[in-house]
């Protein structure tokens, strides 16, 4: 059996009851670290935390991992109960099912533990999530690549009166371009998009436009290590926002549509002074 | 202080390290009625399992006092640790901004713990979070009353490609017409729209249209239940999920959009034998 096991947004407090007892049965259990290095505030040998709440030494996978070694991880699966362990919700924004489609194929039974994910925990700003439309990705701009196709996706939302929800930029042991050409893998820095570095690349774009559905009057919410302790939430003008500093990572971002008196009142909440 | 906390969507064991540990903290704990009476089994003096698991009595508050008696609750919460205890997110489906804002405006602080809700373990079925539309809500038709504005909401989702989330009725404690009329409120049974239900109300709208953007031949995942033990989701056509019995109730259908290939071999395991 795999169980695959969201861990929520915040910490290791942040499993559910149900997740920690699948833990418990597991001969072994994998951590996924893609984002959860980060979001938990753990150095790689930093993981004591987790194992100690977990009661289990935990494997840190990283991407290459995952996606390079699945197989290893199902056929141990195929024959005792293995754990696979994700930040937010298995099928949150960062999806796994990549892996689950892999271990339903090799007849590996698979049951999921869900929990909070950035797609839903985003409701506490006070923007009703029945009112979002279409998720935008924000890519780090190159010098030479600014793909900007997330520009109509919160034009049509816009229009319609939606909120949009932009997941910001993740680098995370990505081989650098110079490393490739030499064929030997050199790592580069982690970098987490900010809300700020997002803003600037959603103006550079909006200028690009006739007439853009946004600007930097636009009202907004910027969120950092949303369901921490520490979360930062703050509403206002894209220009206003610009000037907050959210701290360290994971941030994203929601971009306003039309919206409701219950959702101004909790919008004022989080207005930036 | 206010925690709000989300208990998810299976059972008691759904409820977070974090949300316990704010249960043990709080001198009273509330739990919404409108649907957890319902999605945890429980009939109205069963709560004992999750006593028992909380270690606190329960008091249980339906959607009259909810919204009538709020203010007994926020005062109680301007002097020590209450809990409200909410099925899903505290943010998800079924939305508590109201409390929220006047907790706020009491002074009250307000501590959300997140948790899974049906926005984000939809996930589950394969189709990807960031790929859905605007969430619709289908309500029963009545023999006067057949209000058909999600149609559009679908077609503006189908047209541009987009899974689109429909979450279906429900009616707990609702006062009869009759009653309201003489004066004194009786209720009327509970009753939760199926997913046949809805199909054949979304049939029926689409037969008006001139040219639907969806017909019998559409493709959909009913799910029941979701995040439960018992959990059922089912991929096929409308038509064929029609022939489907998903048991008890929460039930919601997606209605896919354009697939990936990934998306279509994750619909591949849930479909209609």
């Amino acid at each position: 059996m795999l169980y695959v096991i969201g861990l929520g947004l915040g910490d290791e407090k942040d499993i559910t009851l149900r997740g920690l007892e699948a833990i418990k049965k597991c001969c072994k259990v994998y951590m996924e670290a893609y984002t959860s290095l980060l979001s938990f505030g753990l150095t790689p040998d930093g993981l004591s935390t987790l194992e100690k709440i977990y009661g289990k030494p935990i494997i840190v996978a990283d991407r290459e991992m995952v996606e390079e070694k699945a197989d290893t991880m199902l056929l141990e699966a195929q024959v005792s109960d293995v754990a696979f362990l994700v930040v937010g919700d298995p099928f949150g924004a960062t999806t796994h099912s990549d892996l689950v489609v892999r271990a339903k194929k090799l007849g590996v039974e698979v049951k999921v533990v869900h929990n909070a994910s950035v797609m839903n925990a985003i409701g506490v700003c006070g923007l009703q999530l029945y009112r979002y439309g279409e998720t935008v990705s924000i890519p780090f701009f190159t010098d030479t690549w600014r793909p900007d196709s997330f520009y109509e996706k919160i034009q049509r939302n816009k229009t319609l009166g939606l909120h949009t929800l932009c997941l910001l930029d993740i680098r995370v042991k990505e081989p650098s371009l110079e490393s490739l050409c030499r064929g030997k893998k050199v790592y580069e820095p982690a970098r987490f998009m900010t809300i700020n570095d997002a803003i600037e690349q959603l103006l550079e774009v909006a200028q690009k436009q006739s007439e853009s559905v946004y600007n930097e009057d636009t009202i907004c919410v910027g969120m950092a290590r949303i369901g921490s302790e520490d979360q930062v939430i703050v509403s206002g003008s894209m220009k206003q926002l610009l000037t907050i500093d959210f701290g360290p990572p994971l941030h994203c971002l929601v971009i306003a549509g039309d919206t409701h008196p219950v959702e101004d009142e909790m919008l004022e909440f989080y207005k930036i002074n």
